[in-house]
């Protein structure tokens, strides 16, 4: 009856010492709302009480004037998420908080640990009860029984069971704890404010509060912060490193520097390797907007042809189209994106995009550009095709869903009704990474998987939810 | 941090072997609305796989025929839950649902615990995590820590755990459970409707779905219900039998029966008894409705003064009003109830009441009633003062707030701006009672506790709350 | 295209001179609430700014404490209304304002007109648009169209022109104006409260603000109300009155005046009245709650027989069940009340009622009955049967729809399932009628109608809608 | 008490003779939704009975499947509006609609009048009432007063008497009717698609439901479409034309054509002119997005600096900043755009905008630039600068609110916190328009109004509102 959880892309943030906490907190979960538009919640502690709100929802629906001023304290954690799967329920959102011999502490978790089953299964087996799937209930089981006399060695004990991808912020009543797992899947940096620690999933939510950029977590690293300073130790056997690389390609902010490097320049530089390794004979580029527009940028720059914006985004799509319904996603392609007639008319076009994943999307918008009367049009995706999903919590369909695991590049382009389509090399997609090729994870293009689940990692046991 | 739950009023039901277990569930809990408004929920099976929907509110609001459309099954248990805390939160609505080494499990109760705190402690204390204050909860850390080989004998044991009162309705993917506990304190019956099981906290539930009384569940009894039938275990020590007196008096539906006979009937005797403990000299008997309705009935009929229908309810009150702060509630007074001053003008009126809490309220009614003209105002009240609070699930207020508690029968006359004020002897309202005086828990007018909480029982420990 | 609008049963408040008249006016349509519970309006001034404030449902849903707050002003009026077709909309809710060449006015309005026809075929066809069907607005246009010098002349104009049934209030920047049809149709008080005068439907809205009666606004009169004092006019010929004698029977509250006497003693002789025409050999009285109370003591006292409560309320029944469509009806029978089995089991019954309108309720609640072991069931309504609409506002189905309209009083007892059914006869009803029955409109027991329709007043015309 | 009422920007559509007329209004509306985020609405017929809903908030908002289900007929006209002053109110959605004596009518109107004062004391003194302050009602009471014979002749009639801009769609149960005023204010696009006729105002709302452009409305031209074809009539004297400039500079989608041309090329043409006119000694061009971006383009092409997506839009911003208050706004400017700080830190930039008016913006976004690194902040604004406000129904701030109104260049600059700052001239955004110079209205920056307001034009009798 149990299965493995839901994959979910999130956003974490955790703050101390900062007399309006909540607030920067809410500042700061605005700034990651891309990373999860399904729920969203605070929890904050003035030292002594621990204080709550969540709801369903964008950040904004979520909280208001009033909520925040209950929120008392001067430490916080906030968390965004999202999830495709039906079980869009407030149950579901977080940080997850319970009571417990020590008190009360409460959880916020980006990432996917991929042996829970396990975990999960030995508690059950000496009686505990889960009210969720989710992985942060999870995690606290294992802080309440680890049992030791300091909350610190309770918070090591219980992460060194874990498997997999974990960008954690903690609370209690007195301290805040942030954890990063050993391979670094998903990013988490820290920044203070005036005195206060910041830390977030990317730096677009300090720019936003104008907290000061420090350093990342490290990888393996866990922060103990409380009233007299922050501690940081680093318990567990150092392995390769495991960025999250796609991160960079699609899902991080370009504002953002995650790993250390900034998003938007990495991207341009895509653009620049693709239009190297895919040349194509065109009048001009246009991407997609806004998920290829920097790719775009660079491809546009390296090739010498204009570049144009093309295809014109409607900004007032409203709240049904945010709902992750098949059927409104595809409705929601012809609303949301209408490409410039008089500008493409007997044109031969570069359309750049970032990914490519069903094929279904794609395939719909060239169609448009051809009733437009688009003469050519060729397609470069600033990345390798998609051929598996990810273990480590970005939320792909199944490998069958995925169009690039089953089909050839030249189908794809049939599928899609292109005159040619492209994609950047494994190789050019490194050589573009500000930092070094050995410390990412590129499993979801070459199915080399860093950490291996328990399950043996089929696709159907990943992937089967509640 | 953790202090004692809050004090419950609420209703139970479960069904096992109907087609259409969520619609009658509903139904029954339609009939129950009176014992708790703040929060409703349901939980079925169709012997796999459970499903489950709660909320705020009335039943009414809670579910919609699409939401009960989704409960499918033949077995299912419903809740409603009623606390006058400010902790209105849909965390705290039941059943109660987790998911543990077994399978999945959920539990709705009414009556209150008096040993959670040590049972708490001593969980805590080996690893386990609680989101709520919730006895509930607890009753199911109880199950799941049993770690017998038989659900039954976890069942079991878990109840023998547990000090207090308890009328329980838990569902599994394929069984139905019930219990009592072994004083009897909130009452529990079982019906049939067809083939199928029916138990409820009154048997107005059964009139409403047209199922048929067949027994109570006895006090120690548990029943198991699965495809092959009822099972009946009677595993605890006997006791003596603590029925709640003021479900009689006050908190059970006029048209139900409990403890095996009827409340209507009851109230008018208890109306009767009254009139010949406290005769007065008046032209006519006006009950407080609808409070005051039967034993307003019987003092007419039993002292030959006529009755009169002499205060009229508002029934368009709207939802406002349901809300429990004290602000509204007086406001609500002069809202809900006016007198027909035609009726009144110049006269000498019994006034007949189910019971004095506060006296606030009935000081404004009195008060309306003499600028209107009433020339006397006596108040007979169908039970002895409240002098103690309740520890088994009714929700008094405090000793401090409970104004017989410390002040004279002639005191509180004065409060409230009687003429005269009389209440029924201890002696009167058990010898009202349609069955043996010994069954009677009757500690919140004679502070005779049948169960000793842990903490001594002082009021401020049951009454602290998160 | 056009029909006749809407029948509507509504209620009306005015105030003129009191700081907090937008609040006064709030807890006056709270007592008004039964006349109407679709929509409800609040229009204060104060004397040179008018504001608005209206919106679907119950008063206690439609304000709050900031839109009260936001409707300042010494003087007010205020609506509520029902209406039974599926045109409940915003854009029908009261007060009805407008802005013409004297400013702008408002307002509200009980009672049904029966030459709205006529009069808009003439408006429109010089040059007027209607954005609605409701008699308000064509009240308005007459008064817009009199072009007369003085606002008096106007509104005793348009006035004049109108046939049917209106207690109105009008508000203007600087004036409250009274109003009530010369047949006095609908009821219509005034009182004081300190300086201020105030009028309402009937005087429980008085009882609630604890303003004075002084005496009712006379048939065919006119207030005007204004800084300098009120000033009563009766511009139009005196005819015979025709008040709502079902207004006594049915409509208003038991705790009322109106038409100068109390409806709780009116209704009470009409029970007392009942038994001596109808006596039955019974167990005991059951009024059908609430609408057979009043009758059942007054037939209980008169017969001998005992009064019994026999039929229990079930006073949550929350929002759904106000929403009115048939299927919901249905199953609110069977939800609202549930008899005492144990009191009638076995036992011969007279069950008394109001009246009997399409009595597939009745049927519903006798098999009830029945279903509980009832030996003998009768039923005595409080007044003759219903074989006639009503013109003036009172929402009765058609006359198809009226069963007494079409079957004899013994197949409407077996229509029912009753061992017998007895009506009061008009003779018995007016009898008990606190005023002389000269007073009276009773055309939905005898078709006199005191003023015929434009239409002729076949069936037809008066119940099709938009 | 009357003021004239509040200056619009609104989107109109039609539609005549497609069986799914309410869906494919739904869907051109959400393509028109720029024009209006306030109220939406769509009236159809089906030849005899006419159907309507409206409502405040989104398209995605107001209508769901169902509601669009309701909506039978296949005519139709739709409408968006927007207002930014606090009147956000139900009563002010349009279509509009009335019965009057030809049956039922209803108005769609984008643009703003000029002489309503006179028309509506007019109209007042012969004795009409009115409920809002919108153009649209007046309109429909001038059709309603003309009693012609011929309902064309009333619509004749009834515009000849209104001075201003109106890009107008009417329905009655049997026609849809579409006028443009002679001087043309407003775009108003004629369109196709299959057998039925389509209009808009703008032609992104035909690529959406594949509808094929045919032409404009011609300035004061009108459609009367029935069942037997569309008829065009021309009643007016021919006037110069004055097209909104602002249309094609910053109000229109950039992949619409509006009167007659493409609004992207002509925004990028505005660039390339800019950057002729005003060249800048940079590292990189960044457009303010949106706004920004076509002007963007062709200054960074015809420049030749590099043109860099610098700001990055936040998507996730919610419903709560939709809300046209001040506060939300400036809270609003810091959340929904973020610079790259990887990018910008060092540089020399050129930030093109497509306008500014008050100013407040722009500062804060320089502030944010310059707090990243920026070593120099020039901007390029693609139009003049704007001193007046609009008559015509595009909603300005007051004048005395305009930045440019009151003070230099210099001053603006500074006050931005700019290094320098320069606006495109009148002449070269005339030499940059697609069609003739002569075409357009020019007020808001020359002053030079087409068609003066009866009032005389002063700035305080435009501004005031209800």
């Amino acid at each position: 009856m149990f299965r493995e959880g839901p994959k979910e892309a999130c956003g974490v943030i955790g703050i101390f010492g900062h007399p309006d906490a909540a607030r920067l907190t809410y500042l700061g979960l605005y700034a990651l709302q891309h990373r999860g538009q399904e729920s969203a919640g605070i929890t904050v502690s003035d030292g002594k009480k621990i204080s709550s709100h969540k709801g369903m929802g964008l950040v904004a629906d979520v909280f208001s004037g009033n909520t925040l001023d209950k929120l008392k304290g001067d430490r916080g954690i906030g968390h965004v998420r999202y999830s495709t799967t039906g079980s869009s329920n407030i149950k579901n959102a977080q940080p997850f908080m319970v009571e417990y011999s020590r008190g009360k502490i409460a959880v916020g978790h980006n990432g996917n640990l991929v042996n829970t089953r396990k975990l999960r299964d030995e508690l059950e087996a000496h009686g505990a009860i889960f009210q969720t799937t989710m992985d942060s209930e999870l995690i606290v089981h294992l802080i309440a029984n680890a049992r030791k006399k300091k909350l610190e060695d309770n918070v090591v004990y219980a992460l060194s069971q874990l498997k997999g991808a974990y960008s954690l912020v903690l609370i209690t009543e007195d301290q805040v704890i942030v954890a990063r797992d050993p391979n670094g899947f998903r990013p988490l940096c820290l920044g203070k404010l005036n005195g206060a620690y910041v830390v977030a999933s990317e730096t677009c939510a300090f720019d936003l509060i104008q907290a000061k950029y420090v350093r990342d977590i490290e990888p393996g690293e866990i922060l103990f912060i409380k009233k007299d300073g922050l501690k940081s130790v680093t318990p567990f056997k150092s392995v390769k490193h495991s960025f999250c690389i796609f991160e960079y390609i699609y899902f991080a902010r370009p504002d953002s520097n995650i790993f250390g490097s900034n998003v938007y320049l990495t991207r341009r530089r895509l653009g620049e390797e693709l239009a190297k390794e895919a040349p194509v004979k065109a009048d001009m580029v246009i991407p997609v907007p806004d998920s290829g527009n920097y790719a775009g940028l660079g491809y546009a720059h390296a090739s010498g042809l204009p570049f144009e914006m093309g295809i014109v985004r409607n900004h007032y799509i409203g709240r049904t189209f945010i709902q992750p319904s098949q059927y409104i996603r595809d409705f929601g392609v012809k609303i949301k994106l209408n490409p410039v007639r008089e500008l493409i008319k007997g044109k031969r076009i570069v359309l750049v995009e970032d990914s490519i994943v069903r094929g279904t999307t794609s395939r719909t918008r060239v169609r448009t550009l051809r009733d437009m009367g688009a003469k050519e049009v060729h397609m470069c995706v600033s990345c390798p095709p998609h051929i598996f999903p990810c273990y480590y919590g970005i939320d792909f369909p199944t490998t069958e869903e995925l169009i690039a695991s089953s089909k050839s590049v030249e189908k794809i382009a049939d599928f899609i009704g292109l005159d040619s389509l492209q994609y950047l090399s494994v190789e050019g997609m490194l050589k573009s990474m500000p930092i070094s090729r050995k410390e990412f994870c590129t499993a979801c293009f070459t199915r080399n998987c860093p950490v291996v689940p328990d399950d043996g990692g089929t696709d159907k046991n990943v992937f089967e939810r509640d």
